[in-house]
């Protein structure tokens, strides 16, 4: 998080610097640099147009979330035509809920590029999701929707919308792993040992290993339990992984 | 409201009448018709697709709804420069409200295109505003985003956004229209008559005229009141001429 005005764009080398790393965030070139400027700048530093109209990234917020809206609705759209309005609008805010739109924000390390006034300690978690809003905003206004429609392909559908997940269908993340391994044809294994611990009823520890290393690991009171457990674990950390090879 | 399949698509010359139709209300041609029969077909018809999946505007609907929120959101994002996120969303609902959408819907008379099994009495005024958010979801799914932004801007902002009146800024609608025709060099009168009628208390009418045409009436129990209800019928009637005029 740069503040105080660390991050200091008016400097020819600095503002290179910007415009490299929004090209690499956006996967296209900003034509108007400037909106992306305001789509990384605090209410703190108190910017304003020659008219006294704020330049923070508040309002683009505003935008980039319905934006956001339209291109998720359009995939569930066209991905689940049996689905009605209600399955729809569940669906849709499950993928743009605040936890979810944070992350993505972590993602990309949207904060190292926030010019602030006010320390990092001063922002919640909601900084992320509110900078990754922002910024489509920005590209909506500088390239329009199909440059948004791209961005939010990249970075949120394709990466992370995986619809029966979403919908709670996954019943068993141990055979989702199996069948996931086989398909990549890797080596894996659940090496499970009982483990009693400081607790009085016996537990099981599990440790599942793909291509001989250890991907995660679990402890439960039966075997099935700690093996799910560590597959669902597994699951979670590579998903990103398991997504792109599932799409490619 | 045809019902029973009385507007029956499936005959030549209603298709013709139907795209005809379509082109008047959309102010261009439509490239996929079929876009649109959905966004005018009701769940009664129980129409499927090839595949089992419901063919009916309720699903357009959804997407309409998100896209109509985008364009009022840059809307007012480019118009209101110094409104905050929380004023633009006010703001936003204001004009995207079920009420203004049911009243855009009648307008344009969209259940005259409506296929349905069930009788008109079962539907209640919200299908004219559900039936326009399914016209802009077909328009989003067969034109784009641009056409959609075009569409909207014709039937919705040019007409019916009028920004200091959804701020409740318009204070007195007799001095807005005694401006207006002022500017437009037009004669004007507030022709006023003491009527007692069937009520106990004294009442005033008034017909408003401009350029010698009655073009509102009303009847209050102080003189004031009635001018000011009468040049606000006047402006609710007019204001697409009205706004026309400002634009232009």
């Amino acid at each position: 998080m740069k503040f105080g005005r660390a991050f200091e764009r008016s400097s020819t080398s600095d503002k290179g610097e910007f415009n490299t790393a929004m090209k690499a965030i956006l996967g296209f070139k900003p034509k108007n640099i400037s909106w992306y400027q305001r789509a990384f700048t605090h209410r703190s530093m108190n910017q304003k147009d020659e008219k006294g109209n704020p330049l923070n990234y508040e309002r683009l917020e505003f935008l980039g979330d319905a934006m956001l809206g339209v291109i998720i609705s359009k995939h569930l759209f066209k991905e689940v035509p049996n689905g009605n309005e209600g399955y729809l609008t569940k669906m849709r805010s499950k993928i743009v809920s605040r936890q979810h739109l944070n992350e993505l924000g972590k993602e990309l390390q949207l904060n190292t590029y926030l010019e602030s006034k006010i320390g990092p300690e001063q922002f919640g978690d909601n900084i992320y999701g509110n900078l990754f809003e922002a910024l489509i905003g920005a590209i909506y206004l500088d390239r329009g929707h199909d440059y948004c429609e791209r961005f939010i392909r990249m970075r949120v559908i394709d990466p992370h919308v995986d619809i029966e997940r979403l919908e709670g269908k996954v019943m068993s993340y141990k055979s989702l792993m199996i069948e996931w391994c086989q398909k990549q044809k890797k080596d894996f294994h659940f090496e499970i040992a009982e483990d009693q611990g400081v607790d009085d009823r016996p537990h099981f520890s599990v440790k599942f290993t793909i291509d001989q290393r250890v991907v995660s690991r679990a402890r439960e009171t039966s075997k099935k339990r700690a093996e799910e457990k560590a597959a669902q674990r597994a699951y979670y950390a590579m998903q990103d992984h398991i997504n792109a090879s599932k799409n490619g």
